[in-house]
């Protein structure tokens, strides 16, 4: 035990807390805090080392085997000849590792900035203890280190959360921290889990070989999309790997050199690697927080007010552990609101959780903002939709799309649009614009499906015209738009 | 010759403006002239038969071939055994035909529209001789018709500009309206031309395995583009496709089995096909505009008012043939106008091309919207620019991409954005915001490149965040917006 280091700034997760070391600290003292993420044990936090990062990597590369094996349909005879695993994961890797090796050297290094490789726990009122578990700082590793700050942010993001049934039982299994790194492909994987990362991995080993099976506890994946989009996802996963919907699993067991699970109704499911994919819960345990007066939230995260202030005076939190969104946009977003609240006590921003968008890099893509068609019904709008095939305009023909759908949710009263859900290629990129509306408006104010469409040119035959063609079709009560008054013939692909 | 048949509207041309029969002309007669398209001689219009819409059926086609030869470098090996050539072309054709032949018996059968197949000349004020040169109508192939029109639209479009050195050389030749038809893929090809249909055709018939050599005469490819980008363009296609800049024909002749060019500064260049990709001139020639006092501009086109009014009155105009953008997105504007326009006298409405936005589907793709920099500093802005590459977001990186460019251009007095300029995957989609937020602004007005980038969220890791980085990339004198003064490093792939 050494005596305390003082620091005007310790923060503790070194993923979008990292960049709260903006050019205002440079002349002060900063602490960036690590345990490690996941299987790589590493700088940089989960969207870099187990996250977003990586996974989008393995999604592309799973785009283009099945982009390979779909040829044919488009005249084009191509064969699959093999996909080389290690050299997929090692790409990834090799270039991931660097980055976050280097990016803690960095902090290491600079003469203001001091990073500590462990697991940290306050001792008091934004006073620390860290266990250095980790080598590549100074301290070593075994030592415990003190530290205060005049602020401390807490930003020690999630990890996944395991069923007790599946810890229980003993059996091996993976998370998103550990299956990317996994040896070798197996033939048959398990996934417990329906949303957001049992969707991407169940598609990036799909089209990668390896024949899944999924396990939800829910009547369908993805069930915090919107209701038709959801089902439609769901149905399609259906076609492309062997889903249980309204399953549970009850008990685990080695079978073999896999796993077997049996499920409430009986069923037995089995795989040569089971990866649990069951949501994520906030780091905000084995922190000490009671010892800084830290309020926690029944769900696990760490109370904090739209500024991002925690209960306990100067201490601040941000991303997975305290906010309602786990995305690496949305702890960016605050992570920037801290960055200047920390140094403008004065003017203190505030959180913008009003347009939250989110995405999934499965197979379809999706992309989610704003109202749902159940959320807006709730609300008590005058709802009306319009979902568009994305086969119906010209570039999602030219793609031989069958599945797209682009879904517009609009108050029929005033024609505003309140909320847009797609399946379908692109779509987290394509759905911008509705953001953009949502969040900036107009000259006058909220836009009008009306204005949105008809107010800027979108690009022909661009896939984007699958927003435009949605935005369009939606049936409002007034008459918005004096040139808006009908579907030009000439914008769609049947004249 | 048959008496004359008068109607309320008589439209010639049936792309864009086939869409003008709204059902504000439920209850009056229609007529639609139409002499065929290109080789297929359809009803539809250039975008249907012959543009848009094939073309970015065979571009789709060619990616594909193109993701299967390069699928190794993501850890997938395949092999790309063969294009079927014939298969690609009948797919595409065997969609489209039966659309333009429904379109063509939708107008000859209902009750208050007929078609009139064959080529329409003035010979009085809105009075036409119509010479029937296609079956599919009503009328007689070989006989004239003559009708008359309270109001008559000129939306004859535009068609393929040969150069005399090759129309004068008496070799056989291909353009825009032929070369998607051919029997089989020539094994080389001479494209002559370095425009958008010119990047288009090289794309398509390159990926799916032909020799391609441009020929342009001007020192780079896509030359209407931002100059980096155009440059960058011009680069990447040296390193795909054997082109000569700065070069023109001066002689053409038979060889062998296909086409031998002498080029001014003494090269031969030799192809099995030879393709004429030199621009499209308005057809608005052989129209008999003189007898109809219709005037006509230097460049050929009909001239318009911002209604879309020509000189004669009750003459209206619109699309290739007399606007300034030859793009189907304008046409189709253009063509809400005045449809809008015909029936409103008292209310007219006005063309919008301030900010129109263009892309070409070639390798990489192009978009382009707003000033480039050339542009803004002509117009004597204090010009700020910033050019972010697709490899440097995340989604990129996972792609490999190494080329993808988004330029984005500023005011840097007030940090207004001036326009984008986009060469890499998506990129017609990817502009959308900007397009938006030039058309639309925001609350307050324009946009600033702060208060659109930092003004919504951007879905991590979305390849849309190439357009976001850009933006925050952009130095402008002001202070914008306390949230975004600096950069945070979450949101790049690098810490």
């Amino acid at each position: 035990m050494t005596d305390s280091t003082h620091y005007d700034l310790v923060i503790i997760g070194s993923g979008s807390g990292n960049s709260l070391v903006t050019p205002d600290f440079e002349s002060r003292r900063v602490a960036v805090v690590d345990r490690g993420s996941g299987s790589a044990d590493a700088f940089g936090g989960t969207c870099l080392n187990v996250g977003c990062i990586p996974t989008k990597m393995f999604v592309y590369a799973a785009e283009v085997a099945g982009t390979v094996r779909d040829a044919a349909r488009f005249g084009i005879d191509a064969t699959l000849d093999g996909v080389r695993w290690p050299d997929i994961r090692d790409r990834i890797f090799g270039r991931i590792d660097p980055i976050s090796e280097g990016g803690r050297d960095y902090r290491r290094d600079a003469d203001h900035t001091e990073a500590y490789l462990g697991h940290a726990r306050f001792v008091g009122d934004r006073e620390l203890e860290v266990e250095i578990t980790l080598p590549g700082g100074r301290h070593e590793v075994g030592t415990t280190q003190r530290i205060t700050g005049d602020q401390v942010v807490i930003a020690t993001g999630s990890r996944p959360r395991v069923p007790d049934v599946i810890l229980g039982s003993g059996v091996p299994f993976h998370t998103s921290d550990t299956v990317m790194r996994i040896e070798e492909l197996p033939a048959t994987m398990v996934i417990v889990g329906g949303g957001v990362i049992a969707a991407e991995f169940a598609h990036v080993f799909s089209a990668l070989g390896v024949h899944v099976t999924v396990i939800t506890r829910t009547e369908r994946l993805l069930r915090v999309l919107d209701t038709e989009l959801s089902q439609a996802f769901t149905d399609l996963a259906h076609e492309r790997w062997h889903v249980h919907t309204n399953a549970q699993p009850t008990a685990a067991r080695r079978a073999g050199d896999g796993v077997e699970l049996d499920l409430a109704d009986g069923t037995v499911v089995s795989g040569e690697l089971l990866l649990v994919a069951t949501g994520r819960r906030p780091n905000s345990d084995d922190l000490g927080l009671e010892a800084a007066g830290v309020r926690v939230r029944e769900d696990g995260r760490v109370e904090v007010d739209e500024h991002g202030r925690t209960s306990a005076p100067g201490v601040w939190s941000l991303g997975d552990v305290s906010s309602p969104h786990q995305l690496k946009h949305v702890a960016n977003h605050e992570a920037r609101v801290v960055a200047h609240n920390l140094v403008h006590p004065e003017s203190l921003l505030s959180f913008d959780h009003r347009y939250v968008p989110a995405a999934v890099f499965s197979e379809p893509q999706v992309a989610t903002v704003g109202l749902t068609e159940e959320q807006a019904r709730e609300q008590g709008y005058d709802v009306t939709t319009k979902t568009q095939r994305y086969g119906d305009v010209a570039y999602g023909w030219a793609m031989e799309d069958t599945t797209g759908l682009f879904k517009v949710v609009g108050d029929r009263r005033t024609g505003h649009v309140l909320g847009a859900h797609a399946i379908g290629p692109h779509s987290s990129s394509l759905i911008q614009p509705v953001i953009q509306a949502l969040s900036l408006g107009g000259p006058t104010g909220p836009l009008t499906a009306s204005q949105l469409a008809r107010g800027q040119y979108w690009i022909h035959p661009a896939l984007s015209e699958v927003l435009e063609n949605a935005l369009l079709g939606l049936e409002v009560a007034p008459y918005q738009d004096a040139t808006a008054d009908y579907d030009p013939e000439g914008e769609h692909v049947t004249p």
